[in-house]
């Protein structure tokens, strides 16, 4: 079966869960005519179903080679990127001034869903580049932005993102790359990373690599490390490729999945040194790289969207053609379509429940970053701003661990099917396992959320959201309509929940910061389990009021039924998973010390 | 790191939670010291780390070849076979009789759990032959078990368990395979299986299939299905062998995980038919295979376990190993093990808790089995037939699905490392995925549990079970340990969930099935944590009255108050699941239809 892009879904997520339709009558998107969003869609889905989806099981089975510093894109890859540049998809949200599109990152996003949902190694280069493109339009000098922008918003060159070294994870100030600043304003690095994503491929004629280094001299930790761009070929100043520079893949990873995307050790600065131009100031790495770190993390929780509702399109197909047994009340010879069998239908139920809600926090988090960027007024950026810092661990980390989930439980659908690779269940698990952990493992998505976003600005931006969320469980119960069962009760308990929840998390990180660590994972499962529960309710009160989805209503109501009554009612265990489970952990070193 | 299987942990899950020591003091292991155990644990482990586990990974890349109907396995795999035959592991339990050591099943499950933890594919070919001595010694005739009982007990030849076609998977009765009789009284079969595990291997001479057939005229359905022996090559009267026989594999899988276990795919009788032998009575093959099921969903279950506790160990050893950051409180240069981070923390207990509770529920299920069979008292052995049958979805499913969790944890816990093949913890993922699969799917489990065992003699092991985890309830709470921090209260709350959900559940079997159906997974869960929160809170009671354990009492305190604050507590969330969850999974249709 081929990917097509849930669009009805997307658009009702999109313009009402997230908000986009009343950012664009506010003005935040200037002239965009928000009925051009489903035209970027249905064509974005078209392109992923004709060209990246049939690659999707050739990229993983074929993976890449590696010879000699080389790198070799699976069978098809180099065609379909030439197809993706030509069609202008590298550049959808990308600067007008340097040859973008300047469409809303919101319906960037909606694309990116589409991309890793028809295939994921694939998309993931076009993230990568676009990183680079924030990172060098926010902090590159103009002759930076002239000479390398152009080529990488048009696709004729990829961008990488160059931070990790063995000992430097998700510590990255542990990093030891070093730059020496040359006469003529340059600089030269030498060092090695590890798991850089397409740090070598095949399919362009040059690779910008972003690359953290610490100047010598540096503070220690983060506050002495510097972002570098680092061509593989140097550019001359007309644009053509100059001398090939001291940076090469050094081997590639055996991975669990991706197989298809370069997973690449680099060597830096072997020979003579790379030639390295600084983006932003000396000792300034980690601000230029915040500046992208929401929009990258972000990109990572869309992926997990992507592979889930892929993985949920193929196991609700399968479902549907595949029979066993008979369901109740069904009699006669034969067998019915599993689907008819209620444990089958939960699963299903929860694969889309859990995809529909990583969706709108997803998409709600790209609205927020768009008008953080967009607003004319400097509070509304502000506080689009702390929006999105808020909902971003939320996005990266919830999308991606119900990815896996929803992956999962794809394969069981499948039953024996589910684990022979042909039957294409299994690559989504192989696939999505990355997710949870690069960009900022979940773990670090958590705490960030609890350490830094939670009580950021007094909670200004953190109780706004539960006041938005009260609303629409207070909107629900007000509907009074029966098809959404307890959903209005139990998403007002749910919100309330959070609320508590993360009042007593603060109060612990002054008192027993160890305590508020130990919560920090169930906690961030909970917010989004309230977030995406009342987005996707949301959803279902705005259907009612778009001539659009006038009829898809009740389907929409039960959706976010579903969703409240067999999801969003984990909230009173994770709860008391962070409150009454804290100690049990700061307890644990007698267990694991054994 | 190698293995060494965790022997304190599996003694006091044994000997205490399962029950074991009080069954041996009721005599129904006739005159088994209960001193031995620990030998054969020790013996176990030592054979596991050095040649099950170094073969792990080798198998795990190797695979296995397939041509021209012939297998070969993995390169070391023929040695570590006949290490294994030679000594003696093939024929822990089997009877005595016929060559077996005629241990108790309970300690034949610890076994299990160890070959699991170092090489599930490896430890997967015993367990089919285990199943294949178990029908022919139940069921087959005097003449056939002197034939082929002694071969299959020294492991000489191994046996396959041969139900699935292509449109019959958990429909057993949908199967197509002919078997007609012959003259001689024997029979010829015709037709095709797949997902045969070690349907064709170069590790023995000869291999006894189990094969299910339908006679001419059998009713339709399970009613109709016969049971047969169907040697690979046949064997004279004499135990030496004749002619090939016409069942020959014909492919095998390339599957996700377990890559060293030949999935095959069978023709069976292509050319002249293959010869059976009838194996208990004609049409009533389903009861022959009802003899074995327990006995086979706990050996998935137990699988489950060891592939979890191989995960726990190596993210164990990697969390102690790898450094990143500073913890809280910790000063100067420098990072920490990754272990004294407390999200770090709660993901090794959780990996730890589950675990162990899994454990504590396969052993209490193998012992239930044991005396089932041994017990002198036949009203005992029917009590402990009823509890081994309640407590038989439970051992599979739950014991597997948190080898899913855990593996995934795992994976986690090592970073970037953790999507690296080499690294060893994403096989895990990768094999543990068909547990949940094979051997009755976890929803068919569900559904079992509550669709047959709930009710069955009008619930009379549903409510011993309840009975006694309600007394191990009161007596943590009664025992006024503060180390237990709420876990009395807790598994008093969780045991009360269990009741209430299923008595609700029971009431809708009759009236709305549907909806007892819907619930039947989350029942499944929360049945589970109240059992094994229970189990292991019992274990952590008796540490205290066991000289063995007298200095690990603190730690299975620990490990039991992290299980009922941090994961027993989801009971609640289940229980609403399943009550007020169902009427939306029955109006799922409107969502998944469109």
């Amino acid at each position: 079966m081929t990917y097509r892009a849930p669009i009805a879904d997307m658009l009702l997520s999109l313009n009402h869960g997230a908000g986009f339709l009343a950012a664009v009558e506010a003005g935040h998107y200037n002239d965009y005519d928000a009925g051009f969003t489903a035209a970027v869609i249905e064509q974005a889905s078209r392109f992923a179903g004709d060209v990246l989806d049939p690659l999707n099981r050739i990229g993983d089975q074929a993976g890449v080679k590696f010879s000699d510093g080389h790198v070799t894109c699976a069978p098809g890859w180099p065609d379909a990127y030439a197809r993706w540049r030509e069609d202008g998809w590298n550049a959808v949200s990308a600067p007008e001034d340097f040859g973008g599109q300047g469409l809303p990152l919101a319906v960037h996003a909606v694309c990116n869903e589409i991309w890793s949902a028809a295939n994921v190694a694939f998309g993931l280069c076009p993230l990568l580049t676009s990183g680079a493109i924030e990172a060098v339009a926010a902090h590159g000098s103009d002759d930076l932005k002239k000479l390398f922008l152009p080529k990488l918003v048009s696709g004729e060159w990829t961008g990488t993102m160059q931070l990790t070294e063995p000992q430097a994870g998700s510590d990255v100030g542990a990093l030891r790359t070093r730059a020496e600043k040359q006469a003529d304003g340059s600089y030269r690095l030498h060092g090695s990373k590890i798991f850089i994503t397409y740090g070598e491929q095949d399919l362009t004629p040059n690779i910008v690599h972003l690359v953290l280094a610490r100047l010598p001299d540096a503070p220690a930790g983060t506050k002495g490390i510097t972002l570098f761009l680092v061509p593989k070929f140097l550019v001359n100043a007309d644009g053509s490729l100059g001398a090939r520079n001291d940076i090469f893949a050094s081997g590639i990873e055996h991975k669990l999945g991706m197989h298809a995307s370069p997973t690449c050790t680099m060597s830096i600065g072997d020979k003579e040194g790379a030639v390295g131009y600084l983006i932003g100031e000396e000792n300034n790495g980690m601000a230029c790289m915040f500046t992208m770190m929401n929009q990258a993390r972000l990109n990572v929780g869309i992926e997990g969207v992507g592979v889930a509702d892929r993985a949920f399109q193929r196991a609700l197909d399968y479902a549907q053609e595949r029979r066993q047994g008979r369901a109740v009340g069904r009699k006669g010879d034969g067998s019915d379509p599993i689907i008819m069998h209620p444990d089958v239908k939960r699963n299903l139920m929860l694969m889309r429940g859990m995809t529909a809600a990583a969706r709108s926090i997803c998409y709600a988090t790209a609205v927020a970053i768009d008008i953080s960027h967009r607003a004319g007024d400097e509070k509304i950026r502000a506080k689009a701003h702390a929006r999105a810092a808020l909902l971003t661990p939320l996005a990266k980390a919830f999308s991606t661990d119900i990815a896996n989930e929803v992956a999962a439980i794809g394969a069981q659908v499948h039953g024996g099917m589910g684990f022979i690779e042909e039957a294409g269940a299994a690559q989504y698990i192989r696939d999505a396992r990355i997710l949870t952990i690069y960009e900022g493992t979940n773990g670090i998505q958590a705490i960030d959320l609890v350490m830094r976003k939670l009580g950021a600005d007094k909670g200004a931006a953190m109780n706004e959201l539960l006041e938005e969320l009260s609303a629409i469980a207070a909107k629900v119960e007000a509907s009074n309509d029966p098809a959404f069962g307890s959903t209005g009760a139990i998403l007002r308990e749910v919100v309330n929940a959070a609320g508590r929840t993360g009042k007593w998390l603060l109060e612990k990180i002054g008192t027993a910061p160890n305590d508020a660590l130990a919560g920090a994972t169930p906690y961030l499962r909970l917010l989004s389990a309230a977030t995406g529960g009342c987005l996707i309710a949301s959803e279902a009160l705005a259907a009612r009021g778009d001539e659009m989805f006038q009829n898809d209503v009740a389907r929409y109501i039960a959706l976010a039924r579903f969703f409240a009554e067999n999801i969003a009612v984990q909230a009173s265990s994770l709860e008391r998973s962070v409150i009454d489970g804290a100690d049990a952990i700061n307890h644990a070193d007698i267990v694991l010390a054994h």
